[in-house]
């Protein structure tokens, strides 16, 4: 029996990587011989570098890089698919937890998360996978495009490496020495949310806050980003403007896309390509995912009918197994799952079950696995 | 596909019946062409006729008899199996909900449980189901057996119908017409519980509390159930004094079989019994059960084993859908349960999900039934 497990993380409780360790340990109890397959889904934040190299095995590189208030700071990336694609999570070089309480969106940078691409560069990656989820800047990745060589210049010929709050002084932007860099290098932009780069629905008025910002602030990186928008369309001649996705990670999004090329992709389908998904399935009897809440909304976001839609063709039944299975789920039967089970093994609060999510877990897998096995 | 649903009661939220009837919905909505017969485990307490009535089909038959003190009350029981046997519970006229606040083990009497009995032996029942459980009495079925005709007498000579405070002055009891109006009739009793008639763990200092009694009352209850039992053996030649579950209803267990020659039968066994269950095993290929809470208490009690033991020799998977699923509970793979499944599907706590009982139980029916029946 071959089992496929590609959950997400249960949000606040367990890593994806931690839940299909937990599935997988609960299936070999009742089967021993059984083949499992773990593809645990990274959503581009934090765990994001653990979660690949859980799917598909490969080696994490440490190194020193700018963090985001420029400090040195330990960092790290991934290596897969034999040395040729690197996986980078912003979240290592530029991420909220690292400034704790020293929030600051107008000064912090991302040019960390550059020189960890320029490391995986010299290593002779022909891919990079980008993730973007969980930062603490709003530079539009200026900082990054800069370690990798793109030269930003204010309207008096100043060079500057641009940050949330000078994003609005860039006035042209020079590339030969970035697009030099890039040129063998294929980026991948995992990005899961859909904002604009500026305006009410875009980075600075979404997301800032978060971040640190107040309201005047957030209306000035608001005005960043739209210089900097232009900028991009003048120099580069790339419309960034009303690119969807543009404005995840603090425009980050929409820099990809400018300075890197980097096709922004779902976190779900980045993974399931990645670790060969379609391929693994047509041996498989059985696939189960996973989700800390599953509602009407999540059904459509990612997880779930990413995975969904890869399965259906494949008649293999797709079991859920939610931290929280909400009502109004009944659509998620049409898009190819098969049944949704809820890991809570009594009426217990939140606030008591969530010390419990391993062993809740273990026991709902291992009851389903029961079920499935019995002969 | 034919599917057996066996649950008990989800003590204080969904009777048997109930929860037979939300899990049959939940898989005519998944299967609608399903054969699902539904036998809802009475526990002998309030809502045993009414299960009977759901599993085999019957009539309801209501009359006015005397209530725990004496009073006219309305009381029902029922006749099955086409006239053949009546189903007693004897919480429709000595019930510890009728007494309200008013709780007296010492005077409350069991005569309308033996004016039910009467009824139902002057319609021509071959056999009686009684129902023990829930009762506000601690007569030791005197008052029932009265009903049907023993003469209870003192020491003076005087007759009288015992009571629970005057059971020690019971010298001889005469059983001539009793016998006659019992001699074609069978008496099946249903009891769960194993408790000696008197003692440290019998029917007084085990139960009589909680019917009203203090400490000073439990003992005087005690004695005069031990007064009873020299009585029952002086005068019936029975000796019940460690006859296990004589304990059960103030001692009615005790006195059913004294008096009655009651067999005294798990609840299960007598509704799976009644309701035929090996038989329809046969074609069966799904048995449901399902328990309010399953713990390693309740595995060795009552239902599931009950009814595992009889679905293993047949290998059709059986699964347990319960309120909440202990953690304390792999026994029960080996006695034959497949699978455990819990009805909660969110981390809330039970003052929040009771009121959720049958949505939840219905979903969770519904996603199980969506996995089996993946074709």
């Amino acid at each position: 029996m071959k089992i496929i497990l590609v959950p997400d993380s249960f949000k606040g409780t367990l890593s994806s990587t931690e839940v299909s360790e937990v599935m997988k340990d609960a299936i070999i109890k009742i089967i021993p011989d059984a083949e499992v397959k773990a593809i645990p889904v990274a959503d581009g934040g934090e765990g994001t570098v653990d979660a690949f190299l859980a799917a598909v095995g490969g080696e994490k590189i440490t190194l020193s890089v700018s963090g985001p208030y420029n400090e040195k700071c330990e960092s790290f990336y991934g290596i897969i698919r034999e040395g040729k694609t690197a996986v980078i999570e912003m979240a290592a070089a530029a991420g909220l937890p690292m400034v704790g309480d020293n929030k600051n969106p107008l000064i912090t940078t991302t040019f960390g998360v550059g020189e960890l691409m320029a490391d995986a560069i010299s290593k002779g990656v022909s891919e990079i996978i980008l993730a973007l989820g969980g930062s603490a800047t709003n530079d539009g990745g200026c900082g990054a495009a800069a370690a990798l060589g793109a030269e930003f210049y204010d309207s008096e010929g100043n060079m500057f490496v641009p940050v949330g709050g000078t994003l609005s002084n860039i006035s042209e932007i020079k590339t030969d020495k970035l697009c030099e860099n890039l040129k063998d290098v294929k980026v991948t932009v995992m990005c899961d949310i859909d904002n604009p780069l500026y305006g009410k629905t875009g980075a600075a008025y979404v997301f800032a806050p978060q971040k640190g910002a107040d309201e005047n602030q957030v209306k000035l990186l608001n005005e960043g980003l739209i210089n900097f928008s232009k900028a991009v369309e003048g120099s580069l001649g790339v419309d960034i403007s009303k690119l969807s996705g543009a404005g995840a990670a603090g425009g980050f999004g929409g820099g990809a896309a400018a300075f890197f090329k980097g096709e922004l992709v779902s976190g779900t389908d980045v993974v399931l390509n990645t670790a060969g998904f379609d391929k693994e399935l047509e041996r498989a009897d059985l696939v189960i995912t996973g989700e800390g809440r599953i509602d009407s909304q999540s059904i459509r976001g990612k997880v779930v009918s990413g995975v969904a839609k890869r399965v259906k063709p494949f008649n293999i039944p797709l079991i859920v197994i939610a931290g929280a299975a909400e009502e109004d789920i009944d659509q998620c039967y049409d898009m190819g799952v098969t049944a949704v089970f809820s890991i809570n093994r009594k009426a217990e609060d939140f606030s008591v079950s969530r010390y419990k999510s391993k062993e809740n877990l273990y026991k709902t897998t291992e009851n389903i696995i029961r079920l499935i096995n019995f002969k």
